[in-house]
């Protein structure tokens, strides 16, 4: 075993011919800030810019790709410090949960969490050593040892990390109080993102509740459909004034079929007639409520220049038992089949060509890329395809994205990159990785002669740094 | 900036052992004749063999690959000279249209247009700058003066470019007027495909109209269901005696399921029997119909010889207004998903063991091809795996349909290349983009010790003129 | 043409950085022994063994792979001698099949077909000179030659291709008497699998006939519902007895949703009240009693501990005229969209989480690997993702298996290789270029320094024997 340390060559092609002319595109974008544009990270832990808890609780209890490949090889959740208190068997000792994950390191190979954790650890914390099971505590030692350093804040990582800005994602009805203290201490570098989906799905049993959190904080009564829509519009104003830039859509599909104005209201109203414990319509129904009120977001999006992200073909919670006991977001979310060809457009008929609007759609259903959103991507000017997400937010899945929609989109129909990460730690590792993958990939285009270096090395920045900036500019 | 040349290694694999065997294998079908068995050059501008009108009307307006990403770069459409006459803001001027075109040169970076426009630049026109905003007037006047020239008329081209034969495509009840005048100049050069897609859709608004074009253009009454099953069969004789060998299907699905004779019957005269503005039959039953006529028409085939090109899986015609105010294929056909296996049954139970019969089936939908395509194609012998189309028609997507379909369906199963192409002077830059990545992808197998050299020289010529050839002589 | 050997680099990475890499963990798996746990192997074959008939019966005609390329070039299947006897036209001399097969090796260029017969027939027997009309003599005398040697006979193979143990594939009615006098020869060495498909298949005109032979293998009546299941679990646990460690479930859906017992046994009895000439139940009862019945067949494993696997999504028997002649597997399987994320979650939610049960799936739709396989065996301790399994089983094939599943799934959730195949000779060299394919994948994570090399090392020893022991270990 060699001494733990990061090359500086890994992740760029190994061929003796390419690897050179990677390198030459790498350096020139390795040291860009970080525009960081759709992402899960803690706004409170950013705004009161109190230190980590403990190295469990910053690198393995919040990180879902990380827990799930522990427990596909036989760990139990509670185990791992994730669960509600007082779920049986929860690991509270903080070192006992690094000790596991450390014991497991054999199985992350291959995978981008050990890529993106090796670069944490040897980069951000100065580990020598390979986790493994006899390793263990060296590490938690020294992680622990750092984060006590105020240079390991969350706000003094903002600026080690080189981030210049970062979006996080906030309920419709969030009172934004933390974007206001940042934007106060730090203007214009931690953004809001409205995300209104429990709002659009009337057939989930929080809903009632969610609608209720919505007249609170919008102040409007949200009891009819028309209130609903206006209450929905005054929260969008609340986050284009908090500095907001962009909204956020996880639906199950990607219709955008409107119904008609009466068919939209009854719907609404069918399902807050009913009682508080049932669904007060269908499956059926909640599919084309949320399919129009996707439509309406689009709408809105066109009137107050709110870019719309939409990342469809997950089924949320597929084990209902998992969920019922840990909640969402545990690593249970699984993709299905994507459609966006017809699923689109409705909006893009609409307002695909309007100036006024940009839509950067997602998927993790690879055959899409090809097949439908780089064909989309490459007429519609209002559309942007949404970097590799997720599962194929990953050094291979990565280059298959460049490789399978770059000669049907161009690189300039692309929002560029985007980490989608609630680990906070692995921010400048995935930027890292991401602008590693497409110097490889635009390497291989000059070394195949398909483009000249100085194209290259532009590209490369685009799609580092130019691209998101410019792809979640408000319209 | 370096000047602006063709490297002669340019799409071949970058890695120092795999690129000589490729520049081997390359050089020995690099002057090969061109086939080029499926297009949509223009015939009229071939017999007529007049001079291109401008380098706008030569190289921009007509090439939707090329004005698509214009437009998704937010370019309107009657700014690059497409529309109708009279369309508010129609550009007239061509070297203004030719200025935005060079101007947008970076949004085609990664993509097939970049890399034929640049051959076609190049190596055609002899430019020696890179298209830009500063240099559009420039490459404008250069290849103005070369198209006055006698040397640059389409006839002169055809030798030039070295095509042996090119197939055009042409509605069913052409006159094939065009195809007699260059057949008594130019025999077996230049010939007709039929393609009869609207006689078979008769919910379209144009399908009566359509009719009445057929019965006079098969002196048969198209008013019974077996009068146009006759005058279809009359139009297929003609393009036989024209030289034609092959039919062209581009329906929206592969589904071939016949009808018993009395529900076809039915479905025909109840589409007749409605009035002219709306459409006598349902989606659905149009869909069944249009089935039922590609079964029809594998039969024909299996009678007449004529080789049955099938399409499916592209929605046309995405965004409807679009396509009011300018018409059909101007880069908004978007794919969907293609099936074949349950598709494709009826036909090749009856057919795909007949010697009079050959069906060549494309896809834009890449999944396809490991699953359904190659393994079809890889036991049927009337079916041949058609090259990659449209958007897949690009250095990757070419690489990803070998490494997907060859080990299933071996190279014999294999149309050979087509280059689908209505920009004439792309023809030679297609074909010779195509025998690179098919030399790059030989060359990876000898190199893997899984070919000899030797076969995979043969390989290549089979792909690049033996295979297009053979799979296009008539049955 | 160049003296016809076997390259000791073959289907390894050609890049000069990366194949050294590749050599060395090849290198270190080359030898080990094979563990071949899911396959069709004749066990009478191999209980009897006796001499292998003739070069074209060991070779060719039980080689649907082989003889389906064949036909897709004009063969007909008598002349490769595959039909009943007294089928017109066959082909009887097994020297006249055998020139057939050499004659079109042209054909298979590019398919693992020529790559493992070319290991087969080199490695095995010596040949020495390429397969063609011309040499096929002087091959097939070489083979007679060879098998007629006891060195040749299936136990000495056994022993000569370094097989540790290989798993049969077997009805649910087997007697089991070949592997009964397998077990006392060679203890532990060939195991049963169990194999109930057609008793899972009410609609099949089979099916009736079916049971009785169930009932009578069992001993326990089978004309209830409740005596169908207890006779297949009595089955299971003979299967356990005799050495049997899994099942394997071939079903075109891969739905596992179970129905209420009653509803299960009114189809059950709806199915055998019929009459014997047509099936008692539709296609769409079928179809959900089938899937109940896997809910079954996984509920009996967590209890048996049989490891189950499952691999859907083929269409049977595709041109029904050459099953009417020709009978099942004759190269007219076809693959079909699959779809898991929803098939298995009702199997996963009721055992994903049991120690006592394990699902490996395997699909031949590629599309499933990144989006639905890799995410549920990346979290659901009791699902292992299958390898790429026949038309998939090939060298770009395995590749994109590792590429598109690792990232997501790990190494640690992959079944390791399993061959899958009736063509004894060919299980060396299926494991061969599985174990090389694998080699070069893990070469370059090292080359890109994404892997140190001893995980490299360690982790090719997994996918080649650890795993497939691991995982197929009755739980």
């Amino acid at each position: 075993m060699t001494d733990w340390t990061l090359h500086p060559d890994r992740a760029l092609p190994a061929d003796p011919v390419t690897r050179p002319i990677a390198r030459e595109i790498y350096a020139s974008v390795r040291d860009l800030p970080i525009v960081s544009m759709h992402g899960h990270v803690d706004v409170t832990a950013l705004a009161d810019d109190e230190p980590f808890p403990d190295p469990a609780q910053l690198l393995v209890v919040p990180d879902h790709y990380l827990t799930r490949m522990l427990v596909s090889q036989g760990a139990r959740l509670p185990e791992l410090g994730v669960g509600p208190a007082g779920t049986p068997g929860l690991e509270t000792d903080p070192r006992e949960i690094f000790r596991r994950f450390c014991a497991g390191w054999k199985h992350f190979r291959g995978t981008p969490t050990r890529y993106w954790m090796e670069h944490e650890l040897v980069e951000i914390f100065g580990v020598t050593v390979r986790p493994s099971a006899e390793t263990a505590d060296e590490i938690y030692d020294q992680v622990a040892a750092a984060i006590a350093d105020p240079a390991f804040r969350p706000r003094a990582l903002l600026d080690r990390f080189r981030i210049e800005t970062i979006a996080t994602t906030d309920p419709a009805w969030s009172t934004l109080d933390d974007h206001a203290r940042l934007a106060a201490d730090l203007p214009g570098r931690v953004l809001p993102t409205f995300r209104p989906d429990p709002l659009l799905h009337p057939a989930r049993t929080t809903w009632r509740g969610d609608l209720e959190r919505l007249a609170a904080a919008s102040g409007v009564a949200t009891d009819t459909y028309h209130g609903y829509l206006t209450a929905l519009r005054e929260r969008r104003a609340a986050f284009v004034a908090a500095g907001g830039l962009a909204t956020d859509h996880g639906h199950f599909s990607a219709d955008t079929t409107p119904l008609p104005d009466d068919a939209a209201q009854a719907l609404f109203d069918k399902a807050l007639a009913t009682g508080p414990d049932e669904p007060g319509i269908s499956a059926a129904e909640e599919a084309a409520f949320s399919a129009h009120m996707l439509f309406q977001m689009a709408a809105m999006s066109a009137e107050d220049g709110l870019v719309m992200q939409l990342h469809p073909g997950v089924l949320r919670d597929h084990d209902a038992a998992v969920a019922g006991t840990f909640g969402a977001d545990k690593g249970y979310d699984i993709p299905v089949v994507a459609e966006f060809t017809r699923g689109l457009r409705p909006v893009l008929e609409a307002f695909g060509h309007s100036e006024t609007f940009r839509l950067i759609a997602f998927t993790i259903d690879e055959d899409v890329y090809s097949r439908e959103l780089a064909p989309l991507a490459g007429v519609y000017p209002a559309l942007r395809l949404g970097a590799p997400w997720w599962f194929l937010d990953a050094p291979d899945a990565m280059r298959r994205f460049r490789e399978a929609a770059t000669e049907t989109a161009g690189f300039s129909n692309m929002s560029g990159f985007v980490d989608d990460t609630r680990a906070f730690c692995s921010i400048p590792a995935r930027h890292d990785l991401a602008r590693r993958v497409d110097a490889g990939y635009l390497a291989r285009l000059v070394a195949e002669h398909r483009l000249e270096l100085d194209e290259a090395v532009e590209t490369a920045a685009d799609l580092a740094y130019e691209l998101p900036k410019q792809s979640y500019a408000r319209r």
